[in-house]
């Protein structure tokens, strides 16, 4: 444990955003049937582990009542701690699909705990590990004064992020549903993010970096759908203007665009990385684990879905879904998910309360 | 037929090579074992399909002697007229394992003759269409007293532009073998290299070219080859220098470097915008076709080639290899291409003699 003294600074009135999504400073008009919330954000003191001692600030919301189980929701590296509309911020979020009075996870049953990764604000500038970000939550775990998590829901890094904290804290874990997400790295996925880093590096050699990270972004939404879905979706490319416009064009400009502007260069380099250090040792995990692969994934194979069911060492579940988003399933196969979600939260695992090994 | 007046320049001692691999501007010393060859360029007065009249300079290279049944060799975007060692070049060429005495393209068998894609050179900075290229190919038959070609091989690019020969020429043509090319770009295919050629844009708008043409053909690396040959290949990353380093970046660096050392970047911008114009209507086509399909590849999806399959008139044979090396197995594969071509070329075959429909 890297944690060195966390100094806790819990401001319940820290509403302002950082990532441009619209959002409002003061409770909406309809928040009286929006979950009561509360966001804040804790400093600590915390050694990185390729980079030294540094101090943090952890943002993080919550949702649900103090006294519920704790499940910690977390997502892919552009995901932040905003979940789903609640009291504090009625924006939408980026799970709204499951979260939410009477979706999977339901911030009547459980109380609800995300935070902004480390690194999310670009103030940042050094090599984060994904056991960085474990070590986050285990410290954002002491300031909150939350011995245990019920559950761990990780979607994407959200889910790497996830099987390092049953490594490294799986005394303090109560299940893990890991989605889209391995104990890996695949060689082929971290070639596309390195080339997805050396276009924001070619924007910045310009002082451009908005258009080197919007390149970024849409070479990483490649990755993250399928020629399945393009193939429905997109018409076939024009001559405009003595060029050749092919169809997907307008769309990736869309989503480029709208990530390049709430998103730090800085950030997306310094996560993108995180994703290709990511080395745990299933076999050191003992904690129940929820597996979920999507067979059309470009991003995360199955076949290391499969490599990392065969060797955790605790009970052990896989669930193979089939979409035609791919790695972006757990964004838009609401039904399927949802399903997971809910039998993974209410099964009768016992607590496992062995110490960590870490 | 959009060929107008082709004016043949033949000149046998143009050697010079413009693709920037080592290559000898006089015979070498153990040409005599090499195969004699002939290079040369006719200029056409020719009418772009997109872009109007334009004067084209053809430049071929022809192995085999005159007499022999000819049969067009055509590669990717990036291949040239120069397939294999030959007497007045000893280079390597782009296809030595299937051309050469022995091989299965031999020329002491058929005529092998092969072409630079317009706008290879990068001096036609307009929209080029696939069938453009078909109809160039027709002119330089006509330029060289060709009446027709015994087969028509094409690879990736080639296969496509070997598709419209068919539909465009088919009158002019015994057989065509279609490797990893289809009657059309997938959508999802147009869109990865729609974001290269952003990648040369960015590069552009620094004056670095070749910066951003090494990046766009990294990304296109990414997109011949397989996650299965990176799983196999590169080991982990490291971090280097307070940066992660990826196991694939050393390789991608030096074929990109390479590349684009070769490369005019307004050849690349062009030739890889044709890819995503081909529009073939395989009803049209009466010809025999083998068309070859690899089942990894993450460019050509196997189910547009049974699509082709289906959709062809003539004569059709399929044959769906699998290899870890993706699109580009026809570089790799050596053994089943070779036994691919064998059969293809020496089929009995009647010669289709129906006037072309195009």
């Amino acid at each position: 444990m890297s944690l060195v003294s966390p100094a806790l600074h819990w401001d319940r009135s820290h509403f302002d955003r950082d990532d441009g999504i619209s959002a409002l400073a003061s409770t909406p008009p309809d928040a009286r049937s929006l979950p009561p919330a509360n966001r804040g954000e804790v400093e600590v003191a915390f050694c990185l582990r390729h980079a030294g001692m540094r101090t943090l600030r952890l943002r993080y919301e919550s949702v649900g009542a103090a006294g519920l189980p704790v499940v910690l929701v977390a997502g892919g590296i552009s995901a932040d701690r905003h979940l789903a509309p609640n009291a504090v911020d009625d924006a939408a979020g980026w799970w709204p699909s499951q979260v939410g009075e009477g979706r999977a996870l339901d911030p009547r049953d459980h109380r609800l705990l995300s935070f902004d990764w480390v690194g999310a604000d670009g103030a940042l500038d050094a090599v984060i590990d994904p056991a960085d970000q474990a070590d986050a939550i285990a410290a954002l775990l002491d300031a909150l004064g939350i011995p245990a998590l019920h559950a761990f829901v990780g979607c994407s890094y959200g889910a790497m992020v996830g099987l390092q904290f049953a490594q490294r804290h799986g005394h303090r874990l109560g299940r893990l549903v890991a989605i889209s997400g391995t104990h890996r790295a695949h060689p082929y996925a971290s070639a596309w993010r390195a080339l997805q880093r050396r276009a924001v590096a070619l924007g910045a050699l310009q002082c451009d970096e908005v258009h080197g990270l919007s390149l970024a972004r849409q070479f990483a939404i490649l990755s993250y759908r399928t020629p399945e879905e393009f193939e429905s979706r997109f018409a076939a490319p024009q001559v405009r203007g003595g060029r050749v416009h092919v169809g997907a064009e307008d769309y990736l400009d869309h989503c480029a665009a709208r990530f390049a502007a709430r998103t730090s260069p800085t950030a997306y380099l310094r996560l993108s990385e995180s994703i290709d250090l990511q080395a745990v040792e299933p076999e050191r995990i003992r904690v129940p684990v929820t597996v979920v692969a999507v067979a059309e994934d470009r991003l995360v194979p199955v076949a290391d879905a499969y490599a990392l069911v065969e060797r955790l060492r605790g009970e052990t579940r896989l669930r193979v879904l089939r979409s035609p988003y791919g790695h972006d399933a757990f964004l838009k196969e609401d039904t399927a998910i949802a399903a997971v979600l809910a039998t993974a939260l209410t099964d009768e695992h016992a607590p496992v309360l062995e110490e960590s090994a870490a």
